[in-house]
Parts: structure tokens; sequence; C-alpha cells
């Protein structure tokens, strides 16, 4: 792996040379930043109407990631072709970048049929994943990441086919489910001749305007969820990746999860217990050993016996990531698929995570959360998959194009 | 069929008799009465937290008909266990009714394992029908109004098992998908013991708060749906019984159709094509005759060359019913369930109706447009269910008490 000295430097340099900052208006980059600020012009949806918030697409890093979660999001994956070779890619990239530009700024895709459905954004953010066999067949696989390939086998997993791996991802996010399906549509027909669906995953939190804006959301098991995230000031080298192959610098990897939950035997615990076995408190999110939801978890606290307050097999311990280089970007969805005919949900949570390094970052928590952590009681991971995700690009540029022009 | 003089004001006087009016704190009653007015009090979104907008769940109608749609909602159907007769259905109904009544005011259900999801009900409406096999399970086939029992069997249909029927239906509505999949499942386990799921349709509009409030939206193929509806002053009429069995009165009746969009062929169909078979323009909704979407559509203008401007087979001509008291109340959904793995979309309309009676407002409807209308082309029923909806209740009653008590 080659380290340059700085790198993201480089690549916003690159960016500005494609034109970006022309088309920006000379202004500063405009992406977002971090979730919970809501800071970026374009990202703070109008009062007025939800539907024009439009955030940027082109950039030195694709949206998506930073960019506080939308309300709903629909994860696809997709197996190439045979003989979508290098050429055949950058033909799919060129119009998959072309396409998700307009729709992300409310104009319709090139070939739309219903150019009605693209006019409310409504944050639209498209992003798009490289997974581990794209790369031979683009015939680059030394420029693949070594960490970009399927995770090691955790003894928790019940992986199915039909929610892992692919070549391709598109992750599509939205305030409004409707503009997502369009989406989704145009680009899904701009795959067709080089590759076929093979998963689609659909995933939806808080509306926009429910609650308030940039608060930690609860997952469908009721959790606070997505408390303990790389503060922004940490972006650059927890989230983009400023060293090993260059194409990527700039860009980041994706894990997605596809995490069943158990809510029959969840909902058979105790406030008590469930508490116990995540480390915090269910209503206000707070640490067991702390009375607000961003105190410190306090690791050492022991109760009057003696014993730690925070169990050594709660969730919080071992997910615990001091160092705020090695944390991961939670980015994670509920997902709810029906109800089977005995009544017992199919609902879980597709857990995504966008981090510099799989392997310093993601693995080793996974890999201590996989061994004891108390939640695995209660939750399944029933797909997995890898992506890397190329950096962004300018107006001149398309997603894809430091890898495959 | 027994006919009594004002039935309907015999049922406001029933509810308020119960202690409706009361709970109301005096005021008017407090229920939606028509959809692009919201003028009823409490089902406006707050500006600042939509989340915190209740829709009353008690009245002399049930909510989540003449409501003003929500963002998202799921139909649930439910099969009877054997051996659940009138008795458990009482049971069961007043464990649902108590719950609708708590979680669609914000307030944790009765057993709620997770009663911090509970806290933003965002227009969260919970509306029960009875299913045409319900009644004789209950012994009161007798009170089972004619039209409620299966459709009959139209050319076009694709019927699918899976899709239809049932013998107890909830529809659950909110702006927002986590309080949807929490009251879902809180309800889910009332009805446990006593049914077991059949069908599952989850749907989608526009968000809140993206376009204009109150404006007709598009469906998935990109048209404007739900133009011509019953005019408020007409509801009476339209959608709700006043004649028939008494205990029914106030109530309404709901067909529920699955309708598949063969969006692969729609979009090889040009604008002009489109048009044609629709009888309006697809940007303004205007009908073919007239300049803007709610000009009356004129069945009898011709071309120069004398030809029907509306042809014979357009949706809107075969759909037309300019009596508003014939006329049915739509309540339709988008579906989208994914992708096919050669990219084919799994996605349609989930249409609902509400109407007085099925035999005089629906069926001569749908008859007509089995026959030639040029949509069909387009469009596939894969599924179909018929309830009769028991009308509302106050504070101290119990959804289906008419029947069952």
């Amino acid at each position: 792996m080659t380290t340059t000295p700085n790198p993201l430097s480089r690549v916003r340099r690159r960016w500005l040379l494609t034109g970006g900052a022309l088309a920006a208006g000379g202004t500063a980059i405009g992406v977002g930043t971090a979730f919970g600020g809501r800071t970026d012009a374009g990202t703070e949806p109008s009062t007025a109407d939800l539907g024009a918030a439009v955030v940027p697409f082109h950039g030195p890093h694709q949206a998506g990631i930073v960019t506080e979660p939308q309300a709903h999001a629909v994860l696809l994956a997709f197996d190439l072709r045979p003989g979508t070779d290098r050429a055949a890619l950058g033909r799919m990239m060129r119009l998959l970048t072309d396409d998700a530009a307009r729709l992300t700024t409310g104009r319709a895709a090139l070939a739309d049929t219903e150019p009605e459905l693209a006019t409310h954004p409504a944050r639209l953010t498209v992003t798009f994943g490289f997974g581990p066999d794209l790369f031979a067949a683009a015939g680059r696989d030394r420029d693949r990441p070594a960490s970009v390939e399927p995770l090691p086998a955790f003894g928790i997993d019940r992986l199915q086919a039909r929610w892992s791996g692919g070549d391709l991802l598109i992750q599509v996010c939205a305030d409004d489910p409707l503009t997502i399906a369009h989406a989704q549509r145009m680009l899904v027909k701009d795959t067709r001749t080089f590759a076929t669906t093979r998963w689609v995953q659909r995933g939806f939190r808080r509306a926009a305007g429910v609650g308030r804006t940039g608060a930690t959301q609860r997952n469908i098991m009721g959790q606070l969820d997505g408390t303990v995230q790389p503060a922004a000031a940490y972006h650059d080298r927890a989230v983009w990746i400023s060293d090993g192959p260059g194409w990527l610098h700039g860009g980041s990897t994706l894990v997605v999860r596809r995490i069943r939950a158990e809510l029959e035997t969840w909902d058979a615990v105790d406030r008590v217990g469930k508490e116990f076995a995540v480390g915090r408190r269910l209503d206000t999110g707070a640490p067991l050993t702390g009375a607000a939801e961003h105190d410190p978890v306090d690791l050492t606290a022991t109760d009057s016996l003696g014993l730690p307050v925070i169990s050594e097999f709660a969730h919080v311990r071992r997910a615990h990531t001091p160092d705020e280089t090695l944390r991961i970007l939670r980015r994670p969805y509920n997902y709810d698929d029906g109800v089977h005919p005995d009544g017992t949900p199919d609902a879980g949570l597709i857990f995504a995570s966008f981090q510099a390094d799989i392997a310093r970052q993601f693995i080793p928590v996974q890999r201590a959360l996989a061994e004891v952590d108390l939640l695995n009681e209660w939750t399944t991971p029933v797909g997995s998959a890898v992506f890397a995700i190329p950096p962004g690009c300018g107006p001149d540029g398309w997603i894809g194009e430091t890898l495959l022009a």
C-alpha cells in the first residue's frame, strides 16, 4: 500500500480542476459534513416544501455517506452480466452518473418515461459502490483494496445468498418514498444491459419533520441507535480513504449487513434485562454509568457488590471504540417486510457502515461483538456484502472514472 | 333491507350518548370530513413536528376513511382461527380498539414492549373491517350486507389467493413509517390468539410536507390519481351507510384491489398513447377536453374528423360517474416490492375504495372498466378483498360492538 503525503487535498484539487468549483459558483465544497448538524447548504429541508431540498451530487466525495440520513432508502445490489468488461462498466457508470446527477436535482432522467415523478428530489442521494468481483471483470484486480472481499465468517451469521454479495451497489436515499421508487426504476433501467438485480433492501427511519432534527433515532427494537459516531473532524481519517490504491482516495468502503431482529424473544425480556444487554437505558439512551445519551461510557464503574455496572458482555462495551479515527460511520435503516402467518414480524435492521478501512475499523469491532455481545441473542445477521465506494466527481466527470477510465 | 328515516342522526346521537361529546370537550365531532381540505382540527400537521399531529380515533365514523390520506399505509388481512366465535371476536375487538385509541394519541399500547416507539402518532389512524366469513363465525350472517361477499369475477383478473380475501382487516396509516411498523406489531399481537395473518400490503404516497398539501397525487405510473371524488357534502350518501342492517349505520364498505402495474409495456407507449388511454393529460391531469385538472370531462366533444376527443375506451369515460352519490371514495397507495432479477419492477397500486354500497357504486364502474378500459392493457388485478367497515365508537365503546356485543 502506498501512502501519499496529502491525498485528500489532491482529491479536492482534482475535483476543482475538473470544473466542480465553477459549477458550485466558486463557493466552498457543497457536500454534507456530519450527521446531526444539517449545517450544509442545501441539506436543510425547507419548511415550505420538503420535496424541494437538494443535496449536491457533485463533489470530492459521493453524497449519501456523511449526509444526514434521509427517511427512506433502497439499497440495490447487482451481478454483472458475463462479458461486462471495463469499457462496458465505463458506459454503465457514465449513464448512471448522468441520471443520478439529474434526478438528485429534480430533473428527469435522460430517458425518463415519467418525468413528472422526478420533480420532488426531497434530498435524494445516489451512492455507488463496487463489489469484490467487479475489479476482476474490469481487469483491475490489483486496484482492489485488500479488505474489499467477503467478510470472514462469524459464528453468529446465518447468511442467505439472496441478501449477500453483489458486484455493484446503488444506495438511493430520499425523504420521499415515491421519489425513491422513481429514481430506483430509472437507475435499474440504466443497468439492465450490463447487470442483473441480485437483491433489493428497502429501509426507513423517522419521516422528515417528525421529532427533533438530527436527534439519534430509535431502531425497530426501540433502542436509540447511532449515538456514537466519528465526529466530523475525524471523517478525513475515519470515513474517507487517503492511502492504498490511488483511484480510491476520497472514497470509502461500505459494509451492508441485514440483521433480523428476533422481536419475539426480545419482547419476552424485561426492561432491566434489555438495558443490561445493551449497557444503556432504553428511554434516554444514557449509558448505565451516566444520565444523558452522550455521557461517556465508564467501563470501569462498579456497583456496591464490586461488579461492573456495564457488563463484560454488554453491547456498548463490546462496541466501544474510544479512538475516533477507528470508529465506523453507521447509517442504518429499519426494514419491515411484513408478518408471518403466525403473527411474528419479518423485521430488523439494514446495518450500513462507511469506513476508510474495513480490516482496521469494522472487523475488530464485529469480531468483538460476534464473540460475546449479549444482543446476539436477539439479532441474526442474514445478509452481508462489502463494497468499495469510489470518490465523487465533478460535473464533467463520472463516478468510477478513476478506476475505469 | 330496512330503511330508517334518519339513521345517521341516530348514529351521531348514539355516539353522543356514549360519551363521545364529553371526551371531545363538547365541541363538534372531531373527525376528518374530506380529502383536499384538511380543515378538521387535529389533522393539520404542525410545521414544528409532523409527528405530534393526532387524528381523533373516536367518533360516529372510523378514522382513516375521509381522513386526508397519510404518507404511509399498511393493510393487513387475517383469517379467524377455528373456534373464534362471537364472544372471542368481542374480546379481540375490545383489545384492538383500546390499543388503537392509545396508539393514535401517542400513548403506548396496553402491553407495549417498546413504549418509546409510540410517542410520534404522526396522524396515525387504525381502521377495522369485517370480511364476508366473519359474520357466520359470529353467528350473525343475517347481518352481513348482501354485497359484502367476494366480487364477481372480472375477465381482467389474475387474482392470487395470497393477496385476496380475509376475515378481518386492519388498515394502519400514518405520516411516519416507524410509527406504522410499531402500531402494526402491537395490533397484530392483539389478534394472535384469535387469528392468523393472511396478507400484508404496505403502501406509500408522497411524504408529508412534500408538494402542495391536499393536491391530487401521482401514482407510480405517473398519473394524477384521485381527481374525481365524492364531495364532502355527499359523504353521508356516497360513503356512509344509512340503510340495510342497523348495526352498520355510520359504517361503510371497503374494496381492496392489488393492481400490478405493467410498467415495462406502459413505458413503451408514447405520451400521446398514454393520454389517449387515460383520457387526461399526463402533466396537468386535465381532461383532453379541458385545460385544468378539475375541468369537467366533456364526453360529447368531437375533433375535426368528428371523432370523440375522449375515446370510447378511455379510462376517464369508463369510470365517469356524474352522480356524486354514486361515486366511490378512492384512497389508493402505491406499492413497490422490489425488482425482479431481470430489472422489471414489482410495483403497482393498492387500490382501496370506500363506498356505502358495493353493489350500487363499485361494481357498475368496475364492470365498465373491466370490459373495455384501455388502461387494462397496463394494469393487472392480482388481489381482491371486500370488508364491511363498522361505524366508529365513543371512548366507552369499541369497534364492532353494534354487531358483536
